[in-house]
């Protein structure tokens, strides 16, 4: 039987540090980042992926609040994450579908929109922490604040950001869709950016909120609910390491589920980069999955086959 | 055994004439558009369902121009498309969820993104005349002309508008998986904004180009892709008139083929509005389908009732 994996691709695979983010960079990119997964596909493997969207949200950011001044009202934060999955959706889509055509593999790619549910009790509601889009100066910050309701924060002499809550995931709705086409050799684009987040009201519907997924949390639940083998979340470097930077810098070939709760507790693992990362990972072990790679996307062959990257198992 | 159909929703359905496009306008008349959609849903009825983006991806491109002066890249317009199908796809499948829910319908709603193939040498192509996005000063047209390689124009005394390629789609790259889905009683929300335009190079890879589809012919196509019995254009008025506006007008309650080619080479169908949904119905009976319904969205289930709209047939 075929083997389920989702991976989970950096928002940094399409606009990397210190660039624009035109078009022919975005899809220059992400054409460069996708070799590794056509191999996993040709070694028959059926994959979701999921990606971050922070610099394009960010990016969708500056131009909704330019376009106000020119009269466009502008769209919630829950509407530019589903901008992004159709936007980066496509490139993906397009890039991955065009290297399968080369290599005469047939196996479609589709891109599905992708709500994902948190709830209102989660505690990160009562606590928006999460920066989002540009910085601002005080005054335009406290104009965007008084206009729209946002939480801002200063951020550590650099200036002032929006913050939102970065609730957890709890369900994916279409989860049973993505699985359906996954297990019919359908290679499946979903959550990107995390998901579209909403709550689920008392009677059921579904009402979009003011926040933001984390993609590795999203990712780690998709493949849950897929009921994927494998988890592989894809960064900027081959293997997590603890004492990253330092001069006992060591990287790790495996980690223990206790290793990790017990590493990231030390606070080896920063909150915006590879906490989440762990967080998630255990998460989906826990949750009866079978294994998690963490490496990058350059590696990715070479983490499958056992030759690099940092497998976490339970 | 179900009867499948395609609906295509006006673009005017999620934003109204004179409205801003405010997320809660949006909302709201999406909400009220799809009561006839639940109804249609349980009759039985398979459905995908299209839409247009005019409004939308014109507030995009305010948005977008207003951000190159913030230092952010453009996007083109292909990937706004892409974005439309992101946010009015999410709109439009959270609406019609709450309300299956709300009515106790179990049927899942799915947005797929669509990349919709068309020809380099589609005669459009050579001589781009459908304007989108604002009205510009001449002075502002002919920087972004210079600046983009934009195709301008006059129009009207109203002001300078770019015009793009408006050529005919001739495949839908996710067909097969839409009707898939149709068939196993999912609601896909597919080909919005006419889809996003791609040409398919010598050795069958795909790549964007600076067009817009017509949402009908990207609609009849669909129609015809997934086998749909009905195709069902949803507009402002209950029925297709000739004389329209004039002592005389007529609403048609039936058009055959001939009549309807006959009424359009007479000029009765104005090119911006009626006109591409004619010829977008005489494509699909053309091509195999069954029936061609024109109504208003707030009459659909009269319409399916044969209560109003025009049906057009073979």
């Amino acid at each position: 039987m075929a083997k389920k994996a989702v991976l989970a691709l950096g928002g940094n695979a399409i606009i990397q540090a210190g660039q624009k983010g035109t078009i022919t960079e975005q899809f220059k990119n992400t054409r460069d980042s996708l070799g590794g997964v056509v191999e996993l596909i040709r070694q028959g493997y059926q994959l979701a992926i999921s990606h971050g969207n922070g610099p394009q949200v960010g990016n969708m950011l500056i131009q909704h609040n330019a376009g106000i001044q020119k009269g466009v009202a502008p769209l919630p934060l829950g509407v530019l994450v589903a901008a992004t999955e159709g936007t980066m959706g496509y490139m993906i889509e397009q890039s991955l579908q065009n290297k399968l055509i080369k290599e005469g593999i047939t196996n479609k790619v589709i891109t599905i929109n992708s709500q994902v549910v948190v709830s209102e009790d989660d505690p990160s509601m009562q606590n928006p922490s999460k920066p989002v889009g540009p910085f601002y100066t005080e005054e335009e910050a406290k104009a965007l604040q008084s206009e729209f309701g946002w939480h801002i924060t200063e951020d550590a002499g650099r200036g002032w950001r929006q913050v939102v809550a970065s609730p957890k995931p709890i369900d994916i709705i279409p989860a049973d869709t993505i699985k359906q086409l996954v297990e019919d050799n359908q290679i499946v684009i979903a959550c990107g950016g995390g998901g579209i987040p909403v709550v689920r009201e008392e009677d059921g519907t579904l009402d979009g909120i003011d926040a933001v997924i984390d993609k590795d949390f999203a990712s780690a639940l998709l493949a849950e609910k897929i009921g994927a083998e494998f988890l592989v979340i894809l960064t900027g470097v081959d293997k997590v390491a603890i004492n990253f930077g330092k001069p006992d810098q060591k990287e790790l070939d495996t980690l223990t589920m206790e290793e990790a709760q017990k590493y990231y507790d030390e606070g080896q693992f920063p909150k915006g980069s590879m906490g989440p990362k762990i967080l998630a990972a255990i998460s989906f072990i826990k949750n009866g999955g079978n294994k998690v790679i963490i490496t990058s996307i350059e590696r990715i062959v070479d983490a499958f086959a056992g030759k690099t990257g940092t497998i976490i198992q339970g």
